[in-house]
């Protein structure tokens, strides 16, 4: 079985060192493309591949036909809008991801932001703390409950909102259930959003939630830019002088920010949650295991398309 | 009697509200001197006042003799170098200061500072995580243990060295006791200083100790920066890339590091630790609350010159 490691940006040494062992252990045979700069490279690449490994490199129809071998693909990371999944589906090729892999990263950004943002960065200006306050996480998945921990350290009084988790778990975690969202918003000073994106999430957090915010209220964005009702957001801005935005990457009203509400926000250059060393050997490694485990015992268990 | 507030930079109007409270209940007339210019300013406010609170403003003993009803000097805050306790003692003035009221304003600034450097700022470069890393904690008294409530949060390996604090306190912090500073360095990816400055700490952190950093290792002082060996730090930036120094303060060395060692520290602007709103209500208010306490039940728990 060949395994292609096809990479635009490659993983670190280290990393593949891990997905080596891990492949060759099961009498895999690794290949690697990486930092390549032509998508014929890729096409000609695939074509022996069983299985094929990937991080944000597109994985269109184009390259499906050309990986006429290919039994599985495995984006190392938990968003896979790179993948073509109906592609997958009709050449019989097997689409996972790894979820969870790169939570930690992403929640340790939160703190980054929030801590950056009460503190006044390192101007000295007089600035408040975390401890005592209270945080409402909006989605409770893998990277929520990382901010639950972290935040627990803080000495915060930590809140959570998600329809699909249960209160059992969320009070595990330290976390207090919150059935009401507009509830959640009213009483948290912190509000730091994990939900994925689809239709339902799409520009779900704008003016009416945003709004109910205490004084000096801070959303926290770490997940997808278009959970933000950004007409909102800006009516708010325009509304309230105390209110924070602070995201892993740059709305599309990043201009408007930077005109009118310095100080009130932090746009990182680039969506930087999920980019840390030990994120990207979790991840590259847990592909590798899922796609061994997927030939030696035919377990599916992150598979996308069902 | 009277309580004279006297600050070159104010206390907030919710800070002096709470401290006219206590001083008010306990019969006590509060004075206020805030924002002042000129010395003569605080000479003459001095002259009528039997309490004194300050914060970072300079109590020589010109100042006390202008006092001439002084009993009780009480600064603000954890550290008191600007306070003469010679001239105090020679006076008969009780001298304090407000230990612990601004500990969690410090650990949290510590955090700050690792975060914002192992993430490399708010670039999208890929940084690191704390989860699951060493820290070892120079200094266990009130900021330590807030720094380790913290780094239990982010799942850190926390190790704590400090002669006078027992190794069950350390347990229930959380902290694992190093016995020996040398093997704790030798251990600990992060080491955060928390001592007081005094002729044992002066300069005690140097060449020997940071060179058994382990690859990557960050020092963090958030205490006095007369505690680092400047010569020593420089010497170990000259011999190792990896090294990185984090200070509340800029060092006397900053422009050797501003040439040549960009990316490898962060200088806040002037000493930020204790710079929150949290911490200044906090200082303040136990500031009034020791000096009714010593007026009318003659508690002197936070004298300095006994």
């Amino acid at each position: 079985m060949n395994i292609l490691v096809a990479t635009e940006k490659a993983f670190s040494p280290f990393a593949i060192r891990q997905i080596r062992e891990v492949t060759e252990a099961a009498g895999f045979t690794l290949v690697l493309l990486e930092n390549y700069t032509d998508k014929s490279q890729l096409l000609n690449a695939v074509s022996t591949a069983d299985a094929l490994i990937v991080r944000s490199d597109k994985v269109t129809s184009e390259v499906l036909n050309a990986a006429i071998q290919l039994k599985i693909v495995v984006r190392a990371g938990a968003g896979y809008d790179n993948l073509d999944l109906q592609a997958c589906t009709s050449r019989n090729v097997v689409a996972m991801n790894t979820p969870g892999q790169n939570a930690n990263a992403v929640a340790e950004l939160v703190f980054e932001l929030l801590l950056y943002q009460i503190r006044g960065g390192f101007s000295g200006k007089t600035g408040s703390e975390l401890r005592g306050k209270t945080i409402g996480l909006h989605g409770f998945g893998n990277v929520g409950k990382y901010v639950a921990d972290i935040a627990r350290g803080f000495g915060m009084d930590i809140y959570a909102y998600d329809p699909f988790v249960s209160e059992r778990v969320m009070k595990n975690n330290s976390a207090k259930q919150s059935t009401d969202i507009n509830e959640m918003y009213s009483k948290c000073k912190y509000i730091s959003i994990h939900m994925p994106l689809n239709e339902k999430t799409m520009k779900s957090v704008g003016y009416e939630l945003i709004k109910k915010l205490p004084q000096n209220g801070v959303v926290v964005n770490t997940a997808r830019k278009e959970i933000i009702n950004e007409d909102g957001l800006l009516k708010i801005f325009e509304e309230r002088k105390d209110v924070c935005y602070l995201s892993d990457i740059e709305p599309d009203c990043k201009s408007v920010f930077e005109e009118k509400y310095k100080g009130r926000y932090i746009f990182t250059a680039k969506k930087m949650g999920a980019q840390t060393e030990e994120a990207n050997i979790n991840a590259g490694v847990a592909a590798a295991r899922q796609i061994v485990d997927y030939f030696t015992k035919g377990i599916e268990k992150y598979r996308l398309n069902k």
